[in-house]
């Protein structure tokens, strides 16, 4: 099988390496970036790069999206009628119904995408940070369209437990979105909130246990591609922080009101949550 | 130096394990559970034990109160007359201002009340939970008062690298309380208000990552404990609360209005302080 990475970036060139390590030997690139072709090379995690798609689509079984979530469809348009008969499609987007629909409407009936999000990431951008240790025991979600081919979600599957995912998933595109603003998006409001609310110039760092540590880990982001991936997701988004705010104003009444007893059960519901996770 | 510790739970109990690490061995315990006593000594992490202070109060040289912060008054109270000649108190706890000018105000002229805050802790409570592995590396804060001798102060800070500490710092009450709000409460407060949010029955666990692991994790909290810590320092913390949600409404208002590089702007401030921590 031959597959082809269109962006070797921290997930593409994590995808590289873990094709790699699973025995695949086929695996091409593309980047703009000659610098990325260059080390992804060197590593020995592509048999050749190119800078643009054009001279290598139509000769590949299976392409693997791993670009900015606005420009998914248009690669899609740009391609459609160039891949290979039977080619499958795959992404890592983070989030699905910016443009699931659009692209099931106008991919030949032959070509088949099979959606996906990998649930582990990294801090960080560029082939410099890929590792794909990320991905071993992380989740890996399906988004299921009514187009794909039974033997094609296999087949994405089974790439996944090769690279290392543990737990994979299928579920709809409304769902993916839904829940993804909750679980992904949401901590990283709430990261970039709180780092944002400190006071400049008192030395923070040397009041901090490991919960500020953790918490703010993700505020460290790529600016670009978090402000398409909230924006693009923006009505579940703004549902989840309205919830969240529910929640926050209930503690800061408890505490206004010294409600000891309020506070003792929204905390026990806090941990009865986490241990059930 | 006999040493005596006043309740071995999971702090406390660390602290008995990483003396016995540091190399003393005369360690005495005090916990209202025997239980907890027979664990300890058989853990070879006190030489003897006892269900109340009365007996071995007046014999040692340093107390540690690794008690609840509404318990740290009382205890003095009870025993302020009892000490040992030049005996040194610490304590372990979370906040300052609730009982620390009552304290000094109240203590005999050479005992020395030297107050500390070890910034590490488990989500989980008593000694089966204790270990001195979270004090390696970690940061420790000593909240000076007018009336503790430089000696006494330099004692506490050996003990702490001693243990494993790593970063040792001296504070005021006030601004220790101010700081505490902000890196240790705040993000208790964001945790619980982040699981609470959850809508229940949908297998959220499957669609994690990292993000929300690590800003859940915390959410599993003593209840008894985090009401007090949150109550006993009410003002502090309803700052805090108020600048988090200013900048939370920011990055609410941004996505309403699909401002892309409003909100790139505030990723990038995050991301610049979270480097800097």
């Amino acid at each position: 099988m031959k597959i082809l990475i269109i962006g070797l970036g921290i997930i593409g060139g994590g995808y590289a390496m873990a094709l790699k390590e699973a025995g695949y030997t086929k695996v091409y690139g593309v980047d703009k970036n000659p610098d990325t072709l260059y080390k992804a090379k060197k590593l020995g995690i592509i048999k050749e790069g190119f800078t643009n798609e054009d001279e290598i689509i139509s000769h590949v079984d299976l392409v693997v999206l791993a670009i900015y979530p606005n420009l998914v469809k248009d690669f899609i348009v740009r391609n459609k009628e160039k891949f290979k008969e039977n080619a499958i499609i795959t992404d890592v987007t983070g989030i699905k119904e910016l443009f699931i629909h659009d692209i099931i409407e106008i991919l030949p009936e032959d070509i088949d995408f099979v959606f996906a999000h990998p649930m582990a990431g990294r801090e960080k951008k560029g082939i410099d940070y890929a590792t794909n240790e990320v991905f071993k025991g992380a989740n890996f979600l399906i988004i299921k369209t009514e187009k794909n081919k039974e033997e094609n979600l296999k087949l994405i599957e089974k790439l996944a437990y090769e690279m290392g995912f543990k737990h994979i998933k299928r579920t709809s595109p409304q769902f993916h979105d839904e829940m993804i603003a909750f679980t992904s998006q949401l901590p990283h409001v709430l990261a970039v909130a709180l780092i944002n609310s400190d006071i400049e110039g008192r030395n923070t760092g040397e009041f901090i246990g490991d919960s500020y540590r953790d918490l703010t880990r993700i505020a460290n982001m790529n600016e670009k591609l978090w402000s398409l991936l909230f924006l693009g997701n923006k009505e579940n988004l703004l549902k989840v922080m309205n919830r969240f705010e529910k929640e926050f104003d209930e503690i800061k009444k408890s505490i206004e009101e010294d409600d000891e007893e309020k506070l003792q059960e929204l905390f026990i519901k806090s941990t009865k949550r986490r241990e059930k996770l």
